[in-house]
């Protein structure tokens, strides 16, 4: 079969690899309709995550068709058409029985990363009766790949450990595909305004037309002033951070209301300051958080019902050959205006 | 009246000041029975809490006897004997109405701070109908002026905010009053493991007999090896930092298990090091609270019911003129052994 | 002035009576702008409250502005526009420290019962520092009256206890003007599905166009099998009772699913059968709630960010001296289609 | 092997049948090291059960060596030492991933229900690897018995549904077994008056060696009244119903305080009244479950620190042979003095 492989920082290549095959009686092997890219999978590319070897298919979301199943699997069976979930879970450790996925002992984050991904023909799912969720019919496929990863990611570590309430300020930091999965996802729970800040005016339109009540261009405005400004000088209620750098995440520092909660949902590669000189005595909470994607079946019937639309946040469709391509225009994603790609495995 | 009146940075006297009189209707006026020292009060006396002013009264705890009551008062009278606590609540704005009453629009933490306190014959009480606390009868008053400030700071900032549980394994960085004020309060949610986390032996020894399970003296041990060792290398459920400087608050952060809680009890006058680089997918809670005594009638109940036994913080009592002294045997606390004075206005 | 006089069950008129004044410091004298009649009006004519005596004002919604304050009051001043809750709280007791002020120890639910009401061209407001709101510049009053009680008792009585959560089946039995505001609020939480059962089309018709995904006619459809079809034959997530009846709390009784929440919202005058023999076993949760508007200022910052129109809930318009002809459009709802009337004090 | 067998109401005798065998990947047999009798047995016995066939090998509890496991089983092998859990769970349904094992769509309660079960040499556990829990090293292995199910029963069902609080003032109606595991894992929360009502004196004696603040016998004394009285006519926060028939139900909802927590343990076989006509303003919570042992694991670390003793449920041993006898002690409880038997398979 084809595969994206990669070859070591800044090197990948869509080649030849061997289809995968059942390991454990818990896998399935799956052929990957859809599929998509992650700002994930351009830190692998950037080196920046070295537990990722040379030789690695890259990838950990997507929707395929089961093609085999190992003999312990009882939920599914050959030719169900599945969602995979970026998180994979074993559900017997003392982590999945808490709903903890994330640190699943034998799961957790591993697809296009510890083990062989999903931007390929076909995948390794290992404990995928825990990993896979069966896809609705007349389901818009192509849109629930977007629940694989990044709106889990958003509704989990942005706006449920923010605990965003009915009638709440929220301020989100990154006008990305992750921070506008948090604006679409926030707005669940009906909080009054939502400021979005980024330093592209293209996303912040986006993020108007997606629900966001202010926008705040943070390269040529003060943002904390801004923001200050529109909450009468008390903060925000919910900061969320959604880049993943010093900078934002002191910005959330800065911005939060006393009694606020600060979500972070960027992954980070340094530390930051953490003022506790101030906000000592502000009595505010902050979460970090691997997405657990114990919320993905929520999110279906979300979808299902219409109550949430994952399509809007797909930009750019690709043939899954033309993978290094779309690499390219999701990476330029200011000039190109992107926001998630769709790889389709014709 | 005399009173311990604060005159910049190192000075204090205990002197002739003017009785305090009724200003609002919803002020009382305390004759003060007993009080203690705060390790804030040691802060305001280094010059470290600019807002306290030359010749302010010091001291925001204590147990009195109401000798006036403002026209607006309903819940108290002359002669009631009552607690009084260290956070002032107007009962009306947004923040006392949610429960916050540190950060009361109008009161909050003032007491010894923006007016005068308790370190004096008597005091005023603003707000006194939500600020005061009726003492039952056959109370031990002395062991009430523990939850004028310290209990409910270890309890409120510390245990509810670290959530502690049953089963929990729990690690609490120092062991001065207030982190043994945590000590006595985890219990009531009956972790499995305390572990207690200081520099000074007789502490920690003082520490064991309030039923820490295990001690760890860090001057001579590594904590972080030993709460790895302890912990079958999966760190602490709950990490309480109840010194305030950024080496104890950075050991929390090294030893807290995924899915765990920092709590921050301790006041802190710099920023510290968050390493998101480790911390964004671990799952974790880090909060800070200044105390808002919403737990004081819980607290007291505890006490009624013999499940609480504040007395046992109280090392050393002395007469209310002999203040000055008072301060230098809670300062020298490692060499005299203190842990609460009490000061008796006799 | 003038007002609704209570005269027995069966009994009222508009007539003169003294107007208010100041009877304790913590008073305020305002003057009406609008006022609603609600369902318990009802049930008072009827002679099911006895505390009602003879001789009593009714009513306890409204807005109105301000005439005079009395000596303790903080928070409002003369010509002040607010909004009237209907539960009096003193701001100082154990239950308003607890949020609970439907029980406030002087409070509660009073006004149009215990004391003099709002259907009157003044009214006297006990603890009004804890028990009105400032009116937002540029607000929609004759919205806001819906603010006084129908809304904060949907939205915590059936929303907040029945834990509506994204995603959710919810069940609401009774769609009167109860119903319908927890129909309109249930949707801060975005549900999947709102299913509204009733007896009136009309009112099925009208909460079609409030929001419900589908509406049960259980005069002429067997709702409990209904139910069941739409969902699986699992039940609903979460039950709401806005009827009263013994009937209509059993059917939520017989829909909720394992593991939902059953919220009741009507007002009881007997007993009803609780299925402990089947329910034992399903993990279930049922509430009971008096309104405690502890949500109110929520509310009203829904409002102002137009996330909520209470206006839609209002379909009749009199002046107030003409109060006796709109109860009798309010208790003819079915024919007149009425849901909340509006008394303009002109 | 031998087993006890269920032949109808009133009938069952220790007999030969066929050693289980392993039926699916995910069972194990496991040998019987010690089992126990439950409450609920005696309600199979009477036929009020029926979805019990005859054929059927009674009980769910005990602790055993594992023999043989099935080819998907990862977290156990054979020779393990493990804990039974009363509650079968598939680890895979959308119940479980709630942490809702007892509704598991394929386990929840089978054992010596649907499915053989414990008072046998020999059983078979399906879904072991979810179902089963590893024995500390050390641990007083008899004790573990009482983790299968009364404990986590009490815990979750009483202690946790009903929310108790330190501080508060909890009644638990029934003494047998249930009620004072209940009032035993109570104390985890450090309530501050724990009031037992039962009408057998040796049961409420029991209790107050267990940690009972106040004890009333319901047959000579008037438990409304005294409830009250030692409340000061508030009610108690929370009322646990341990005993499954209307009068001790309506009880609970004539003590309950005004925002308190009804929590059924019982399992009831009829309805009962349910007096909204007071309740529906009260604010009060009740609640139902079917233990989900949920929290086993947390259980076990309670007692491998010795903060639970279930030990001291145990009144009798007996050889697993004599399990018709001891049916018989356990029956006569009264009499007997019986809280809970051990059966030893020798």
């Amino acid at each position: 079969m084809k595969a994206l492989v990669y070859h070591g920082a800044g090197k990948k290549s869509w080649e030849e690899k061997p289809k995968p095959v059942i390991l454990e009686q818990t896998d399935t092997i799956i052929k990957i309709i859809k599929t998509t890219i992650c700002g994930t999978d351009l830190h692998i590319l950037k080196g920046d995550v070295p537990e990722v070897t040379k030789g690695r298919i890259l990838g950990h979301e997507g929707v395929g068709i089961i093609e085999e199943v190992g003999s312990a699997i009882t939920e599914f069976k050959q030719g169900d058409h599945v969602l995979i979930s970026c998180i994979t879970s074993c559900g017997k450790c003392e982590y999945c029985k808490k709903g903890m996925y994330s640190h699943c002992e034998k799961g957790g984050w591993i697809l296009g990363h510890l083990i062989d991904g999903t931007q390929a023909e076909y995948v390794r799912i290992p404990f995928a009766d825990n990993s896979l969720y069966h896809i609705p019919e007349n389901a818009d496929e192509e849109a629930l790949v977007m629940l694989s990863d990044i709106l889990p990611t958003a509704f989990e570590c942005g706006v449920l450990n923010g605990q965003v309430k009915p009638g709440d300020t929220v301020a989100i930091v990154g006008a990305g595909p992750i921070g506008l999965a948090v604006l679409i996802t926030a707005q669940f729970y009906t909080p009054a305004k939502i400021i979005m800040i980024d330093i592209d005016d293209n996303r912040l339109n986006v993020a108007k037309t997606f629900g966001a009540t202010q926008t705040i261009n943070s390269s040529n405005e003060n943002a904390f002033e801004k923001v200050m400004n529109l909450t009468d000088k008390r903060g925000v209620d919910v900061a969320i951070e959604a880049v993943g750098v010093p900078a934002t995440f002191e910005l959330c520092e800065s911005i939060i209301a006393s009694g606020g909660h600060i979500a972070n949902v960027g992954v980070h590669g340094k530390s930051v300051s953490l003022h506790l000189e101030t906000l000592w005595s502000k009595n505010i909470t902050i979460t970090t958080r691997l997405v657990d994607t114990v919320t993905t079946s929520m999110l279906l019937k979300t979808v299902t019902s219409k109550k949430l639309d994952p399509a809007k946040l797909i930009t750019h469709r690709f043939a899954l050959k033309d993978v290094e391509h779309a690499y390219d225009v999701f990476q330029n994603a200011a000039t190109e205006k992107t926001l998630k790609v769709i790889l389709i495995n014709e």
